[in-house]
């Protein structure tokens, strides 16, 4: 049996109106409280902040992927300089992805459609070179390299990374298959998971914990054989990854569906979900933290997440902001991005093609999510999730 | 008499083997020791940083260009907006130049290579549509329409704009052109000097204070006339500009030519130059301040100032930082950029075109010239500029 002796997470509360769970998420980099939200530093950064400025817009946890940093500047540099919370200047907890959903993915950004039920077309991945019951090959997008990635080979990088928390490597499983495409890619991913573990044992040394993956596609009986099996490993905490369905009432059927079945005392991590709505629907059915690539995307296109606005976020390259001189959203108390500049400012920095506009943009974001994760914690604390949600989406 | 009750300029000290001297040039935005550096912030934001971090980098003073903040947002807005120091979120000392250089160069860096006489061909400026006594026409790069700047105009921008120094509105002379067209083109721009004052004198209220600026290309004649009208008018203070010839030596000529004609109780600030070897060199003449867009340029292209290297620079995107775990440069105490990341990490950045590794540079490119300029003032107290120069600059 694996022990994580330097990881703990308590459930500290349940609400019972919401069945939203308050949580401490211990790591040897500190404990975060729970509900709360992963950045995504893709390869060793967020983009366009430096630690100094994630640190002050409150973050707790961020995050890292195997698939981009195992290619550049590749893992045994990284453990080499001491690991990749030396490396990027981060030392605080830190989750890294195991590559499969990148490998599976590769074309920018179509797997996020493919999770999310937008392409019903043939899908068409042309960097990967073959999946069979070993692992996958897929073409290097920095030098055109032929690489192969397995559980085994997934498990060790991560290890070499060094992020505390981190991931089993799994096929994700794309909307377009049919169940029987799914049905088996999700028991490859299981042996694999177990493949993950064995390895993991291997050279584990309490610093590092695995998170098992629940696949199974849109399929209600799917999802919770794989919850099950999670649940029946030694796996430190759980996630929910894979196609999640086209609409918000299919992700939520899809959640609904897995995580009776995981095993409840361990921290849920939902993977690449994270809109301001998403956060407030599922801490509802459990979950513990999010990810998503959202807040610094969404700045460099200069959308703003915003309280209390329809559909989430403002664009300040709207015309509107021009001579608005107040403050992108002084609630964002401390934070230099939401307090210190006009939108009148910002609105000028895009307009000028100056980067300063995105970097101000994206650590509001971030802060903006951080506080989001601070109140919905309260909230849930205080049984006021529905009061909190109206405040921040109306209808 | 335009009086200047809200700034003052006192040589402290001067250097007798080096001819260098020591000053504190005081604006109603701080004080700041001269010799000294003031890094662009071209429209209105110093590329890549936010305004903390350059407070961060030890920056004491920074210029922004009415050229395109007349452009983009327009000087009504940034005056409604409380001027450009609110606007920009910087409280210390600020220049902005005239505009002059921007329309009479227009195309990106061409007019650079003007000044520094690398351009030896016919010089076609497609958006400057026209010179007169007047003032001039040129083509607007945001959305083509033609605006008009004259003398007066760009003196009432800066004072809407309400940057502590300005510059005079001038025709930068090009190198091409002969003897002639550059005597014309200066006694032009000394009346054009004469019309900056008058309208400077309508609405000055005390905040601000006007450079004059020399002309007269590469002729010692025509310096020395542009220099002597320069301190025979109610200018603040002294600028050299336009065409200094095409080596080192011939710009040393140049300006040996103007500023033993100009006031020399007068700050002189020397247009658009600022390499390292630039700062040594010209301070021997009486020089106390310099600007250039090349630390956030450089930082661009991965290129950093560094301390005791041939050329000035390294560039981090070299493979022989692939692995060096040491930082840019700790000698930049106190400054993150600096200190706390690892060549390696920003050589990772820029191989994986993450915009931090150029932030990181800018900051380290700042900090470093500002750290010079410190020791160069030291060096001018203790008479040991010599033995300074050969630290910062081996043969």
């Amino acid at each position: 049996m694996i022990k994580y002796p330097n990881f703990k997470f308590d459930i500290t509360h349940t609400d019972p109106k919401s069945g939203a769970r308050l949580g401490r998420l211990q790591t040897p980099h500190g404990t975060i409280e729970t509900p709360n939200y992963i950045f995504c530093g893709t390869k060793a950064a967020i983009k366009g902040l430096s630690p100094d400025q994630v640190r002050e817009a409150k973050t707790d946890i961020i995050l890292a992927n195997t698939y981009h940093l195992m290619l550049q500047p590749g893992a045994d540099l990284i453990e080499r300089m001491g690991g990749l919370h030396k490396f990027m200047g981060w030392d605080g907890p830190m989750l890294t992805d195991s590559g499969g959903f990148q490998v599976f993915s590769l074309g920018e950004g179509t797997m996020a459609n493919e999770i999310k039920g937008k392409n019903l077309g043939k899908y068409e991945n042309k960097s990967l070179m073959g999946i069979t019951e070993e692992g996958c090959v897929f073409k290097s997008y920095v030098d055109g390299s032929k690489i192969k990635l397995t559980p085994e080979s997934a498990t060790s990088i991560q290890q070499q990374l060094g992020a505390d928390l981190f991931m089993q490597f799994d096929e994700c499983t794309p909307y377009h298959v049919d169940k029987d495409y799914t049905a088996r890619s999700m028991e490859m991913s299981m042996r694999w998971g177990d493949r993950c573990l064995a390895e993991f044992e291997r050279r584990h040394n309490g610093t590092q914990a695995m998170y098992g993956i629940i696949q199974g596609g849109v399929h209600a009986d799917l999802r919770k054989i794989s919850a099950e099996y999670t649940a029946s490993r030694d796996f430190f905490g759980t996630a929910v990854g894979g196609c999640l369905g086209g609409t918000d009432e299919e992700m939520e059927t899809v959640v609904a569906a897995s995580l009776p079945y995981a095993d409840p005392s361990r921290p849920v991590h939902f993977l690449g979900i994270g809109q301001l709505k998403d956060v407030f629907r599922f801490v509802r059915f459990g979950v513990d933290t999010f990810d998503c690539v959202i807040p610094t995307r969404l700045a460099r296109h200069g959308t703003a997440f915003m309280q209390g606005v329809k559909g989430e976020t403002i664009n300040i390259k709207n015309a509107r902001f021009r001579h608005d001189d107040t403050p992108l959203d002084d609630r964002n108390t401390g934070v230099p991005a939401s307090c210190n500049y006009s939108k009148a400012y910002i609105h000028h920095l895009f307009k000028a093609g100056e980067i300063l506009g995105m970097q101000i943009l994206a650590q509001h974001n971030i802060a903006t999510i951080n506080r989001l994760m601070r109140e919905v914690r309260a909230a849930i604390k205080s049984g006021t999730l529905d009061e909190l949600q109206r405040e921040w989406l109306p209808e």
